[in-house]
């Protein structure tokens, strides 16, 4: 704890060393803002995905949620027509000092130097701004130029000879709205429901932070609820999550200082037209369960309603749901997910760009344009608060770092160790390791080297929550010490119910303590 | 049969009626070379990848084989070391006329017109070969240009102003590569161990076909496995494999006419010298189950020895799994897997131009660069050829279309059906269904639309294999019926162990006719 170093430079730290997260092209000196998974760090995605899926996809019955696998790179009329072309871009100012020409984000630098939030000016009155306080450069002190919109779009071209402008995704989303009458038709479906899409999207960012935080590259995990407007407050699972308590930031509670955050159910925050509607307060209450299933404290997070200057036109309500990251003093505070009721905007403007019908017919045998609510979940963002809020420091209870990732997202999750690299351990150690592996189907790690303290250790620093110890007594009974890693106890079980103990610990279905015999 | 439509036009149709695959952007005219996975497309996708790295990836024991996932945009150094900027070109002819000015594929264009084979000629040589045999425009008849060269990667600027050039990525094995020695140092990795990616990759085809064999954007899954070139031969796992028997079309082979397939067991081809190694045989072996699993009838591949002007100078063997796709007349043939020996080169060459070493020590103590075996499977070809090759016509034993999925990759697993929606049949139905997709986990469709015969062929073309019906019986004796896609025959099983029969059938541990009463 007497350590200089923060929070995130100790995860960053643990993570490239055991195999979590490593920079892109790292032997090149790496590529700022592209981030590499690596064996275990890309289980841990994997798993916050499945998660994901499950939770919010492949159980949900009544509305359907129907997955999709869209293309990344989209011809220029998509992005023209979804206003990403025109309004996607960010204030850039760069040093007029010829040897240093440092590019700056023109709203960070005010919003630094002046404490004026600026989000939504244009590039003139960024420029006077920046005139009136006279900001100049913070690398040189030099004079600034004038301010410039930058597109944070990914641009490339595609075809021979000089090509056809084309665009790295921003986002998912598009594919959802492009695809919505393909799916409508193909599944059969009617209103309500879903379109959900988990993948890769591109932006330009001009100042890439450390972590998986600000990146060019970042997966996103996104659903279109597709719904007619007259029942918006009809969503069929509502009463399953109408007592869930959301933690909501207002405007008004934004105004306050300390700020003031109003705790409340899923099911008042709708009757009090706090939330625009029952299908936005229903993924607002699944997320509160899911992040805190994934091991962020909940009073670590909370949902900010947007500002207007920071929300689009033609919505009906954003809120994002923030966590702040545990950096002591420098705490921080990140947007994992954005949640926008994007009432019929986005159909409505591709069916007018593209010429294409892209109203439904609802029940009552009108043709309307479906209104939008969108859930849409950073993964690398959530994997990086995970990371960081899972973190624990050497020393409190242990002489090593730790994660305390809960068991459904753990990347790997049992380890196998044989207790002396003789008498027949190493080989009955290996035959359980690959049954576990092979036959069962766990994320496992089997491990021989140094001593078994020096193993639970290595285990511990990958949050692994559970690890075997094959000794003499499983030679003698078909016996295994069990060690867990939260209590760091252990207790003993028999080989033969060991498949099914350890799903049971997994599933949390059963408590460590009453798995086996104390040890 | 009496149609004139192609194999490739008639599943084209299907997959976009059903919910396979659409073109991306369609409601703005498409884009060449880019498709989406619809809702049933997306989940036959996702089983292919699961089954693969079930079978290649996560029950490999020995060597181990570890998954990364990384960046898809890579720095211009990146591509610079491995030739991609240099190397990775296209001869590009474009017609002279103002009028026209379509661009061709010049070694295509010279291969159709004259049966010339060209592949590693360079432009002056093809310009040419065209003036000598007076290859004209296609289109409009009027004179060619020059030949040119024309990189195949998508290019982009990443960061402010002018920024810095960047590619997204043409293979997912570089990632392996400028991985490997983060890999070995954080899972603690000896050789031979493996790394496996399944990711998009880029390519800027100048013509991209119909269907999902030239695209321009793809999903690849590859492993590189990295090995001590002095144990080649000793493949830990080869004997459970040495049996299986490869169709090899060797260089010899290729000259005969009609070609001549070679048929000969793993063991064999590596003892008399065929295939360069036990690794490399190891996993054309492997292949050959995996594809014959996904229904690929085993005649209809083969795997070809690449000629010498197809082979990189640095290779110590390259055979591409070729498929015969079923096109009557145009039978056509699709590479899907690229299975490459490529020595000591990707390491060597990233060592040379990063200054990193990226040697790795031997059991002997040796520091050495390690050899790699590398096969690469392309995700969307692998989809086009089962669709094409699981396609069922209509009138031949129903009147209708299907696809004949192998269980394991079938996108949807079962469909439930009240026989009349009455009677309390629905619900019933209903609660199956529930039970079926939110606790067990099967893929599940619920239909209760138009007669069963109807809705039997709905699920026939999507390939669903099990189709479950509540009829009067039900309700009396919680009895249903399943339906077997293949035979067309039904029994009637107890609802009490429905999932366990259902999951045993899935699994082909037992037979249809064996699994309840025959009705």
């Amino acid at each position: 704890m007497s350590e200089k170093r923060s929070t995130l430079d100790k995860v960053m730290e643990v993570s490239l060393r055991r195999g979590l997260v490593f920079p892109t092209a790292e032997i090149y000196g790496g590529f700022a803002g592209v981030y590499d998974f690596g064996p275990v760090g890309s289980f841990l995605r994997e798993n916050l995905i499945n998660f994901w899926l499950q939770y919010f996809v492949k159980t949900e019955i009544d509305p359907p949620v129907y997955l999709l696998s869209g293309g990344t790179v989209l011809p220029f009329e998509v992005l023209k027509a979804s206003g990403h072309v025109d309004h996607f871009v960010d204030p850039i100012v760069s040093c007029s000092s010829p040897e240093c020409k440092t590019e700056f984000r023109a709203d960070h630098l005010i919003e630094d130097a002046t404490g004026q939030f600026v989000e939504g000016l244009d590039e003139q009155e960024l420029t006077r701004i920046i005139r009136e306080n006279n900001i100049r450069c913070p690398n040189c002190d030099s004079e600034l130029a004038d301010v410039t919109i930058f597109n944070l779009m990914l641009a490339t071209k595609v075809g021979a000879g000089k090509g056809t402008v084309a665009y790295m995704r921003p986002e998912t989303a598009q594919i959802m709205f492009l695809d919505f009458k393909r799916t409508a038709i193909s599944m059969r479906a009617k209103l309500p429901f879903g379109i959900a899409q988990v993948g890769s999207s591109y932006r330009n960012e001009i100042s890439p932070r450390k972590g998986l935080i600000r990146l060019r590259e970042f997966e996103q995990m996104e659903i279109e609820m597709f719904v007619d407007p007259a029942t918006l407050n009809e969503q069929p699972n509502f009463d399953e999550i109408k007592n869930v308590k959301l933690r909501l930031l207002t405007r008004e509670g934004q105004e306050k200082e300390p700020q003031e955050i109003l705790e409340i159910t899923a099911d008042e925050s709708v009757k009090q037209n706090i939330l625009p509607n029952q299908y936005f307060a229903y993924y607002l209450a699944k997320e509160t369960v899911f992040y805190t299933r994934c091991g962020i404290p909940r009073d670590k997070f909370r949902f900010r309603h947007m500002k207007p200057e920071e929300t689009p036109h033609y919505s009906g309500g954003n809120w994002d749901l923030e966590i702040e990251l545990p950096r002591g003093e420098n705490s921080q505070i990140v947007e994992i997910v954005g949640n926008a009721y994007r009432q019929a905007y986005d159909l409505g403007n591709h069916a007018k760009h593209s010429g294409e019908d892209l109203s439904i017919e609802t029940e009552n045998g009108e043709n309307i344009i479906a209104h939008v609510v969108e859930p849409s979940f950073g993964v690398d963002r959530s994997t990086h608060c995970i990371l960081e809020h899972c973190f624990r420091e050497k020393g409190v209870d242990r002489d090593w770092t730790w994660f305390q990732f809960p068991n459904v997202i753990a990347p790997i999750s049992v380890q196998v160790y044989p207790l002396m690299r003789k008498d027949g351990m190493p080989e009955k150690a290996r035959d359980i390791y690959v049954k576990l592996k092979k036959d069962a189907g766990f994320n496992a790690i089997y491990d021989q080297a140094g001593s078994i303290g020096r193993r639970y250790a290595r285990a511990d620093e990958i949050g692994c929550p559970y690890c075997l110890t094959i000794d003499y007594t499983t030679l003698e009974d078909d016996s295994v010490t069990i060690r867990d890693r939260d209590s760091m106890k252990q207790i003993r079980v028999p080989l033969s119910k060991l498949v099914d103990i350890l799903r049971q610990l997994l599933e949390e279905n059963i408590k460590f303590a009453e798995a086996g015999q104390p040890v």
